[in-house]
């Protein structure tokens, strides 16, 4: 054991065991008893914070993504600034898809765009899979640079990735979409099409979780942010779940802790968390304890601030944070997080009183 | 009782002992038997049909809502052309804003936009609660036009508006949202100001749904289309199932049924079915056997196959009814619609499909 015990959490040889990590995030993915509830919050790098958006008057996203240096500096703002207890690799779920073939840019005001989007079974077969190596090597550098800054103050690196359903509907429907209609239309036409686009999508999903793993994270996220808005249960155990299923079990080799979240999945979160995963990561929309309840109260959980109520005054927020600690009852194997990202006009003195209050009632 | 025996379902005093109604669908929404499962679509008239498109190649949404004659042909088309069990009347739950002091606009590409959104808890106090007479008159006409035209077929007539939240988000908003940020935190930050909106939403909702009901629709449905995505279990709780209740209890006065539709609530469709309705409309998120069960066997339900599936080869549209009729198991009770409203770009063929496939399966 003793050879890895210098960098709690990190990746070590299948099946090899463990050391008891002592960050409490790396702790509570365990499911082990912390200190405190350890907190983060996704998108925690961002525009509500004016560090953010002085480097990103300078710089668009992809110029930030593939530039490690400023991928590095963006990471760690928030760290510098609040009492995270962890910290997420600035990047996004859509670059994956260039190195496919697809050409995306990010376009003010609009989000994402996709310029040339899968329009038939034909443009499936087209797409590439490299490896993560070849194509995504700013980020695995910036992990890089992340890990070395953060060796010191035991604050633990989360990498991610996007789940093969929402790649695969970003690829379809070209940008963001209310109904996803073309990538639905796809997946009930051409069932076979669909198999073979999922599958590639896994491969390459898995390749560079791994090459995070390898880069040095101590943790996985897998982001499903679309697959709960767009399918009914039945549609998701059909076209979804056997996908996702692969793909965490591929990553699994890691030997890191890997959260798998999802939103608008409540109904049927327990067919979500057999997809895999040690940490299930819900959404705002149930209380935290009927989640708790339907994935297992082994299982750890991450969650589920309405990100929402950062803009509400005091009181209320109080109220709210108050409630998803209520629910947690304490239990080991609870990360504090918003149920969905962090919102560009939130107010950072609430992201500190929050972080704080976090820590403080649950010490 | 004879007095009201020439139309099945019209409205009798509160307390009156009410005949059968014959027409299925208004059996189906008592729980009564039926020849065979009736069906309708939400949104069946539209854009899908030529016949809609060519009316709207010459006039506005809002042009053909305020004229009678233009609303009512739009109402019949559909029923001229399929076999659908209900009419809905042509129309849609923003107008009333108008009244209240709001600038609505249907924005082309854009959908439904307010010039004038709500931005102060005196903008609130500003809303005015006319009668409908006054400013639906339009609608109660075109009411009038379509039952005298189905007067001789036994096909019943549903009129409907929006519940308080979904209403009381568009004028806050302005315009359609992903997040419903600047509503929540009205609703989070002036609590009491949000209560005086959703009682003046209930005040106009109430007076139109009865001012409806007493121009001759023979059911009712309430739209809440937008609480489910934007607020959690509590939030629904606390902020909305108190006014939902208000409404559901005026609206009974009319002695007609009331469908209860909401999307986005399958994890706490039970606290939404208690807000009130006869029947219960509900998305296709899960399977209508399930919901049937959360909301109690013994309760009249709605829905629910997924609109996107319209979109799909026979072959998969097939499995997908036969799912929706399977898990309704021949109950007492269940009225075949989609779980959302019908999308511009369905082919008109397979709508006369699903209609008359489900008629047959179930006769």
């Amino acid at each position: 054991m003793s050879e890895v015990v210098t960098h709690p959490g990190r990746p070590g040889a299948v099946g090899a065991t463990q050391p008891e990590p002592t960050a409490p995030f790396l702790r509570a993915c365990r499911g082990l008893s912390t200190p405190y509830t350890p907190i983060w919050f996704m998108r925690q790098a961002g525009r509500y914070m004016e560090e953010y958006r002085a480097i990103r008057a300078h710089h668009s996203i992809l110029e930030v993504i593939r530039t490690p240096e400023l991928a590095a500096e963006v990471t760690l703002q928030p760290i510098d600034r609040f009492h995270f207890d962890a910290a997420i690799i600035f990047a996004d779920i859509l670059p994956p898809l260039i190195g496919m073939g697809l050409k995306l840019d990010f376009v003010k005001g609009e989000g994402p765009l996709i310029e040339n989007p899968l329009t038939s079974t034909y443009d499936i077969d087209l797409l590439a899979t490299p490896p993560a190596q070849e194509t995504l090597a700013p980020t695995l550098d910036a992990i890089r640079l992340v890990v070395a800054e953060l060796s010191s103050c035991n604050i633990p690196l989360i990498g991610f990735a996007g789940a093969p359903f929402t790649l695969a509907s970003y690829a379809i429907e070209g940008g963001s979409s209310r109904s996803y209609i073309k990538a639905k239309t796809l997946m009930y036409s051409e069932p076979a099409a669909w198999k073979r686009l999922m599958l590639k999508l896994v491969t390459v999903q898995a390749d560079y979780l791994l090459a995070q793993a390898k880069a040095g994270v101590s943790a996985l996220q897998i982001f499903d942010s679309w697959a709960g808005s767009a399918l009914s249960q039945q549609d998701y155990i059909r076209f979804v779940q056997p996908y996702n299923r692969m793909l965490f079990e591929m990553v699994q080799r890691a030997g890191l802790p890997v959260i798998n979240f999802s939103t608008g999945t409540a109904s049927y979160i327990s067919d979500v968390a057999a997809g895999g995963g040690d940490v299930i990561g819900v959404d705002w929309r149930m209380p935290l304890g009927w989640y708790w309840q339907q994935i297992g109260l082994d299982k750890p959980i991450q969650g589920n601030l309405d990100p929402v109520t950062l803009l509400a005054p005091w009181r209320e927020l109080k109220v709210q944070i108050d409630t998803v600690l209520r629910e947690a009852a304490g239990r080991p194997g609870h990360i504090f997080n918003l149920g969905h990202g962090i919102f560009p006009n939130t107010p950072v003195e609430n992201v500190q009183r929050v972080v704080d209050y976090v820590h403080e009632q649950t010490a």
